[in-house]
């Protein structure tokens, strides 16, 4: 399967002082691209995720324009009770930056990890980066 | 009564790409500052009111330095349903910008404003401003 | 002439714990509004005007949804030196806010306010609101 | 030499609709530490660096409270032209998130990277974690 494809606008205050768009927007970034991969698909995912952790490489600096971001997104190591969410997101042709975010499947009830969901299971294959570059 | 002092930390990603503080960061100022004055002491004022509209006028821009901006801040015009939150946001001696918030009490499981209780309405007699310059 | 209308898109972190839009979210949206109304039309406008003030009314909760807000804007008020511009944010078919912002001239060597110029009031004349509801 | 500490302050509106400080928040906050361990200190540093990484594990949520969180920084794997910078962050006695910012000097006209000054290096070696826990 493809890659899940997302656009994603800036916001001219994105810029900082440097007059680049601060590092910190960018996990902005790609939450935007995560609530559009899972959040109309998937309700278990939306309710019963959390972040453990997000590695971020800024490979080029990205100025303000109207047009969006695009991010790549795809979906690598899917555990008893985590996955990883892998990006890359383009300005024009570019990358600009690669990321990756560890999500744990939680039961907050019980305020702890919770193992995947057979139906889970077999959304995130959907995922699976069969054409990564 | 004096007016409620709030010191407010700028951060130095709220500057934009003319590297002075963005006027979108200033609303953030204020809300900690009523966070300051409300949350703390009435539990019906966090839980039951609405921003209903915001006035700021700038004066002077202002650039990012790790010392806090300082909020004076006191009530006006408390009416049934709503009172009014005015704003003096000092960059050290001067006056960068001022404002006015109206908030209006609500009664959010009917979803419709609701009176003023009489401890509110003491409470925030405590904040008019008998000292104003 | 017809008002200005800007497609803008809200992020899923600009709502609060309250589960709704943050009122600080909205100055931000005004800004994409501005710079699609004006950044790539007038160079002098984007590099020479301030923000002198803003008023905005916040007239129901806005929740996040992937599809854009629709800004319509127009200009009153030109003067010597500044105009303002008027906003309604439309959620579907429903207006969620109205705000109107003060934009000052500036010329940034002198540090003080500076005419408009011809061209740039024969600009603004192109976004007078005729058809104002 | 010990570790640099800075105090750093949440804000309200840093919470998302699962009422807690969002992820997307945190760079912010290790910026704010950046800025107060350098900025002051070492103009190079501040004009000549670019952030070329990431690395953040959030160990728990953390919610809204008037009382800053503690950074604990100190420098690691100092190198021809990068370094790190590590932090822990407290809240209160519970470590909340652990991360890593990778540093690259520029040579901005040149728009490559360049060697680290004796100065800069000098400056770096006093921020090692000899106290580490």
């Amino acid at each position: 399967m493809a890659r899940f494809v997302h656009e994603v606008h800036m916001r001219w205050s994105d810029m900082d002082a440097y007059r680049h768009v601060n590092n910190t927007a960018y996990l902005a970034y790609l939450e935007q691209g995560r609530v559009a991969m899972f959040f109309d698909r998937f309700e278990s995912f939306s309710s019963g995720t959390v972040i453990a952790r997000h590695e971020i490489s800024y490979l080029r600096p990205v100025v303000y324009h109207p047009t969006p971001l695009r991010l790549e997104m795809w979906v690598e190591d899917v555990r008893a009770a985590s996955f990883e969410v892998h990006y890359e997101v383009f300005d024009g042709d570019a990358v600009a930056a690669r990321a990756m975010t560890k999500c744990v499947t939680m039961d907050f009830d019980a305020n702890r990890p919770r193992r995947l969901e057979p139906s889970e299971r077999e959304a995130l294959r959907g995922y699976a980066d069969v054409d990564g570059r």
